[in-house]
């Protein structure tokens, strides 16, 4: 409520009581594996396109986080997704299939925090009980809109990533038990000028340390309130211009509790394939309401910053000689 | 709250302090040009894309409604905007432009009234004191990304609908003067297996039928509470569809209070190339934001039901032989 400031915090803390993810054949091999919950060999799921696969992974994690709870589709008041394709029919499909009022949403990579966000502002002003809100990407699918079909077998420069073959949901609620949503911060566009869409953790990284920076100043915290600050999909190229800028502005973030879920979902040395780690929504979704929150249920991490970063443009904006906008959405979730 | 229920009420009643609307030279022919308070001849608006005129639009729009209440940037805690083109760029660049916090929203057409049920939760959850939230959509750039090149020519059959030039915003306060958001109802995808995007009123008046009668059901309210109920681009054959359902469930519904955006917006005999009505984004939130608001600060209607629809496809989803999934959001807003 106060003049000028980006964040908010949830007064009756919304509780994340289940959560759920599905991941592909590299995801598989990754060193989160073991936290995905429903994991495919197969890139196309037994469907005729990408497209459908990417939407039955949604469904998969979406049923699986109700299931989890105990919580039949009925109760749920809303479901809230975004995902990377036009006109995000992965999550509006999904949508279909589960039968739950919805609102679509697209904030690129920042999507499943976007996502957070809306969901916990619904339950914390009572307007529903349930809400499950969730976010997905499939390398293929996201290789042949963003890039070049992928038989061209085209080369790619270092700084580029890989986007991650998932979904991940979550299902918060009023009440229960399980980590709280306690606080956001709604990123502003943050855009350096950078046009290079093989780089676009460079682009995003300004953006992740602005929202940072702007959640520390409007909630009267530093760096070690959080055991952890984790981004969405900086890869090793952003995450790096992240600490940078840490450091040019005097602010103390310790090297332990700065990460990426882009650099935490693939092993960069067994799979190189990913060059500077992963990008996609599902990228912070698979890793946050996956790997993350089963960390806070066992007690190894108490507050978590989750901070998806996002890179608005599109082909034809790039087309159009425009440079790309970052933005990052930060949460607050506490066990 | 209630098990089942998608609808809700604002209890502190949010307020659109302004609303402002952006319109382009078919837009200025039509019977609402007076209630638009910018408009354009040039469709290019002087800039050398299609797009880039389109996110003017809503840069202006949101600018307008700012001025209009004289309320400053950097007051506003979020800016909430949707259009049709991929990656939701309009809004993305035009949010970059306007440097507020800024969440990106995808529903098609249905994308305005989404954007109200969000800002009025933030405003309403005390959240925010302003959220500005609009959204814009424009001929040509739908018609090259949806359809063919303007240039081709095509020939399209009668019951296609016209993407509207322009854009509209308003400015959501938790107090102060003007119409009030009161209730609103969160739309579940209706899906009637049409697969004709020539014919998306067809596919997206089920979808408004089932939301406004779950609107009657949940708030336990008949049609009569309402001086006028609105959908946002059904168009003539949409329009019928509707007023057809709604006899075939034994629900009144007077004509005379019964009408929709994409029948207003043009005058479809001295503009036939709209063909069945009006369509885009900018049907309801140019309709909505300008003339339907202007009405209700003169006392011309007290109570609005604004159902703002839309339909879910894709090129590509088109391509993939799917139907098209239709939504439908509604908002009250009482004088």
């Amino acid at each position: 409520m106060v003049k000028g400031s980006q964040s908010f915090v949830f007064e009756s803390q919304p509780v994340i009581i289940s959560s759920a993810t599905v991941g592909g054949p590299l995801e598989a091999e990754g060193p989160l594996s073991g936290d995905i919950d429903i994991l495919h060999e197969d890139p196309y799921i037994g469907q005729d396109s990408f497209e459908k696969a990417e939407k039955l992974m949604l469904e998969e994690a979406a049923m699986k986080a109700l299931e989890k709870a105990g919580v039949n589709r009925d109760e749920v008041g809303v479901f809230i997704s975004g995902d990377l394709i036009n006109q995000i029919i992965s999550s509006s499909f999904a949508a279909r299939t589960i039968g739950i009022p919805y609102l679509g949403i697209y904030g690129a990579c920042s999507s499943s925090m976007e996502g957070l966000i809306i969901a916990a502002s619904l339950v914390d002003g009572q307007k529903v009980r349930y809400v499950l809100t969730g976010a997905s990407s499939h390398n293929n699918s996201a290789e042949r809109q963003y890039r070049y079909p992928n038989e061209y077998g085209a080369q790619k420069p270092p700084t580029s990533q890989w986007t991650v073959t998932g979904a991940g949901v979550c299902l918060l609620a009023s009440e229960g038990q399980g980590p709280k949503v306690t606080a956001a911060t709604i990123g502003r566009i943050v855009d350096m000028g950078i046009t290079d869409p093989f780089n676009m953790g460079a682009a995003m990284a300004p953006a992740a340390v602005d929202t940072i920076e702007t959640h520390f100043k409007d909630l009267g915290r530093g760096p070690d309130y959080y055991d952890l600050i984790v981004t969405g999909d900086l890869g090793a190229v952003g995450h790096k211009i992240a600490l940078d800028k840490f450091k040019e502005k005097g602010i103390n973030i310790n090297e332990n509790i700065f990460k990426d879920c882009g650099m935490m979902i693939y092993d960069r040395e067994k799979q190189p394939q990913v060059f500077a780690g992963a990008s996609g929504c599902a990228s912070s979704a698979v890793t946050i309401y996956g790997h993350l929150l089963n960390e806070m249920r066992k007690g190894n991490i108490k507050r978590l910053l989750a901070v998806a970063t996002g890179a608005l443009h599109s082909p034809l904006s790039y087309q159009q000689k425009e440079s790309i906008p970052g933005i990052a959405h930060a949460v607050a979730i506490e066990m």
